[in-house]
């Protein structure tokens, strides 16, 4: 690796030091380096290496972090990571204690803004912009977004604002919308549609075509023949060759617009950004990249490789096979439900295939809606649909449900409308760190009216949840885990509204109370204790809300000591409303609960997560020896032998 | 009233049986019908009187509830009310037990959609619409929406979708920035701006009046003078003098533009809606009308009314004037800070007055950001400033702070980031209902890691805590409540973290714990057991979030009976967070907590609702006087007796 150029850069300012054709050669370099770790690492491929230039172009024109680079989502962010002196710890990326998937403050000073959510960049950047004038300071702002992101509500409040106050905003719109399309086979791709088929039709525009031709040629300005309405002020600037003009929906909310670039071409991204550099006035570049360039598997399979598993690099194919996951069990549930009942809908926004209704999709293409990256419009959708008799399901992400908080509670559940929310990845979810816990969840809508939770265990128990969901006829939310769904069919029989299933294990004075996402850990853990001779029976709860209180008190007074395991937030959880019951009813059990701790979550894989917070099975054994061995089980032993004996 | 036209109608089919002629009589009526009961009740008037002629030819031309129509905001459905039988029932309009100030589908099967929130009507719409396919069913499907909550990103996510799909979705924006930029002074009206001036540029150009006249003049067509790329499809349709054309921002999302309409004129509306219904693809009417149209005293101000209390219909004047208000202490403390503190930005989310912020805008305009409406936006923009070294204020309305949850974790919660988010009208906020109530802020927010959650009881602790807010450096949130601030010297001493102040009334056993928006409904309560010789000390909390458990712990436990109000949601409130410190440390006090039962809550005044719910003195005092008598606190007594005997 002695004569490697990415080896010799420490800095942004090492690259800068570099002669233009050596570039190419850094290019190639950057995206081998980012193929072969994220095929050991998993993690975002295609969109990593559609950014290879593009990243390269902004921090030789943008002197970062005096100009500040902000990356919407943060999941392009690799070769801006490479560059900013993070190569040798980026074999670590997405591991436990490694460096971030996503842009990361704590990280590097050339992180300006921690990422992981989309359209958010905008927003952040006119705020950087105007704080910069209020504190005094100064450097040009730069928001990369791509066009997925774009869809999303708050960017276009952010171009909105920003167009109005006309400070010298750059967005760049990296618009990879083509190469993927092109790709895809019967399903389509999600989240893109009409900005970006706009967005193409630009693009492939005779008009645009034949303006690129003439100032290529090197002409001054075109006649505006009867345009005063539209102001075609086409402008060019001295060595600069891309197209200025004014007529798109980004001049409409008061931008330049620049593009469509190539996004490849370091030497063009160069010159424009030179220029762009110089406005004064908001203006997006309009980038057109490639997802997956560079490596032909994620350039044939861009959705695939958009999040990726480990994988071979040969042959682009995942180094494991994917066991049979809550996702799936969620996924053959509604199929199954849609058979029958021909109200029911699927509603996503952009997570089709993560979601598992991707095979919905396919089999009922008429009541399958993808909004985009778009998730308040999803819930409100939904709430339309269900008020013209649809039964409609949609399939978020408990990270990104924290997105919909207000349409939930105006939209569906003041109406009391029949919709089911599935939120995939509840609890903690693993690499992608601290923006995709699913850990709030609980205390977010557990305080929502009409509304019933559910937290189903295992297959079985997803189908007996979703069974329950459409049977209730007022708005209804699943939580389930990232990872297996194991199959036990003592848990098949049918849900009783508030009542969770007691798992019993014999003479047990113990119980272990559990929602469906750590069923896997707590039968495990009993299981192991059972070998000692030790017996612990499960609640588990499969309610979030409603809890039937006066079946659930009489169930704790019945244990001299009772364990509430929760992954989620310790604050605002399931154990904490527990705790109030024990609390309020006075029961004699002696109680402790254990949850997340108040603060964030850094990556790891969800089996090392759960285990550092006490949560896999070894955790889940020591709470217990623990509370068997306290005084208050004691306490609560003696106070009920003296309560029998009365 | 013998001869009133409005007594005849009892519903749509009555309105399009009149004559035309009789049309301009009735919006007569209406008016006069609205100005008198808003003038009595208070309400939305400005809004009000600018969609009257709206309402009727929408009633004219759709046949609701058959055709949809859906009210963005709600705001504007007084005349839809009177016109679908609400005539008789208008009189309690926003009163206890009386129909709603908002579109309410158990009110009425003309109300479509309930709402109260801005932005959701264009997603609500194209869900009806969709669904209404998938069920079989029909009918048109109408969207209602004005040019603020247009900005909303929702309302954009949802076009993008719309225009998508091609569905026949019709989308009235109804716009009156005109009449209201023309109107207003020193103060920029918010949330209007791009969009708006975009409009009005539409509106205004020369080409576009030029274009009017030529089809006025019944001129078929234009010569397309080298106009391929904007594809400026002209169409006149029979008797239809409006002018269709393709270019706008709305045709560049896939909708079909027609406009501007006089929304005054319910001929020309009637005509441009019979057209419209027979479009058949997705289309945007965009109608200008006047705010407060045909009330002097609101065409001159209708900022002012907006929303209004109620006032005196011959000079527009209030009918009582405004004790100083939490509103008001929150104004008068961010001036104090931001004279000597050249870092403090405020922002707001189109609430510059009802946040109390105009007062910063006129003094600071260059630190003063209204975003419109766009409160993600208004979060992440705040985050943006903060790293950029400023100490942004956001001040939005706890109800609204329900749009912004995952702005607040993921970008400012995440990284730590300084900024203060006032959250006003915090608690039962009475006449709007069950949409503004702001109930959700502390299960919401508690679970939040890094975040400080404020709660003032007075004037004198909406300072100290600013102060704190502003000494603190990371995220904080204050919430108070709508309604008048005491001054209590008492309450001046500076806070500090965790820590609440203890009010002793002398030698007490029982504890009455308050945030601060009950504080004066709990000092009340105990000033009359004082006087029936009953002593009982409050502890007013201070700090919902982070609590100094060790002290809390031992304050409660050296009383025997704790009672805990709050006007918050009772699951996920301050108090279940109590009740499991009482339970996990064992404390040897009673303890009991009230707040609000898990239901919605309709409109009513402030008091009426904490009378009803047990919050105000009357209740309280019944909470005390229970829990004394109680058991719980008898064997509390005896326990403690015992243990100090011990």
């Amino acid at each position: 690796m002695d004569d490697s150029l990415l080896n010799t850069i420490n800095g942004p300012e090492d690259l800068r030091k570099l002669e233009k054709n050596s570039l190419p050669r850094l290019a190639q370099e950057i995206r081998e380096r980012i193929i072969s770790v994220v095929s050991r690492n998993g993690g975002h491929l295609a969109s990593n290496l559609g950014a290879v230039e593009l990243s390269m172009a902004l921090h030789l024109v943008f002197e970062s972090p005096k100009d500040k680079l902000i990356w919407d989502v943060g999941h392009q962010c690799y070769t801006h990571k490479l560059l900013t002196g993070r190569n040798k710890s980026f074999d670590g990326i997405r591991k436990k204690d490694g460096i971030s998937g996503f842009p990361k403050n704590s990280e590097s000073r050339h992180d300006i803004v921690e990422t992981g959510h989309a359209s958010t960049s905008i927003s952040e950047a006119l705020g950087v912009l105007t704080g910069q004038e209020v504190a005094g300071a100064d450097g040009a702002v730069v928001a990369v977004i791509g066009d997925g992101a774009m869809t999303g509500g708050m960017a276009f409040e952010a171009l909105n604002h920003a167009g109005h106050l006309k400070k010298q905003l750059i967005v760049v719109l990296n618009d990879n919308t083509m190469s993927i399309s092109k790709n895809v086979g019967a399903l389509t791709v999600s989240g893109k549609w009409l900005l970006s088929s706009y967005l193409s039709r630009l693009f492939a525009s005779k008009r645009y075509q034949r303006l690129r031709e003439k100032f290529d040629q090197g002409i001054k300005g075109l006649p505006l023949i009867g345009m005063k309405l539209f102001d075609l002020s086409v402008r060019i600037r001295k060595g600069f060759k891309a197209v200025l003009y004014k007529e798109s929906i980004f001049s409409d909310l008061g931008f330049e617009y620049v593009g469509p670039i190539d996004g490849h071409s370091i030497t063009k991204l160069k010159e424009v950004f030179e220029e762009v550099k110089k406005i004064g006035r908001p203006t997006v570049v309009h980038v057109v990249t490639q997802k997956g360039r560079g490596y032909e598997h994620a350039e044939g399979n861009p959705t695939l490789f958009h999040g990726i598993a480990p994988f071979t690099v040969e042959d682009g194919k995942l180094t494991e096979r994917a066991s049979y996951s809550f996702t799936a069990a969620f996924s053959d549930s509604i199929l199954r439900n849609a058979e029958s009942d021909k109200r029911i809908t699927a509603i996503t926004a952009a997570m089709s295939k993560g979601t598992g209704l991707h095979a919905f999709q396919e089999r009922f293409p008429d009541r399958f809606f993808d909004v985009g990256i778009a998730e308040e419009h999803a819930v409100a959708f939904a709430a339309g649909q269900a008020r013209s008799g649809c039964r409609p399901v949609v399939a978020i992400y408990s990270t990104f449900m924290q997105r919909t908080v207000d349409q939930v509670i105006h939209d569906i559940a003041l109406p009391g409308l029949p919709v089911v929310i599935a939120m995939d990845r509840a609890g903690l979810v693993g690499d992608d760190g601290e923006t995709h816990q699913g850990i709030y969840d609980i205390a977010l809508f557990k305080a929502v009216p009409n509304m019933t939770i559910l937290a189903p265990g295992c297959r079985q128990e997803m189908a007996a949840a979703m069974d329950y969901a459409f049977r209730l006829n007022s708005p209804c939310m699943l939580r389930y885990p990232k990872g297996s769904a194991l199959g036990w069919e003592d848990l098949a029989d049918p849900w009783e509204t508030g009542r969770g299933k007691l798992i019993s294990e014999g003479p047990s004075n113990t119980l272990l109370i559990s929602p469906g996402s750590l069923l896997k850990e707590a039968r495990s853990a009993t299981a192991g204790l059972r070998e000692e001779g030790i017996y612990c029976d499960i609640y588990n709860l499969r309610f979030i809300k409603p809890l039937d209180e006066d079946y659930l008190a009489e169930l704790l007074d019945s244990y001299s000591n009772v364990i509430c395991i929760e992954d989620a937030a310790r604050i605002g959880g399931i154990g904490e409303t527990l705790a109030s019951i024990v609390q309020q009813r006075q029961l004699n059990c002696g109680f402790a609960y254990y949850g997340l701790p108040d603060t964030f979550y850094a990556q790891g894989t969800r089996e090392e997560l759960l285990a550092e917070f006490g949560l896999d099975a070894a955790g889940i054994i020591g709470h217990i020896r623990k509370s068997e061995e306290s005084e208050l089980a004691l306490y609560s032993y003696n106070r009920k032998q003296k309560a029998e004996g009365a």
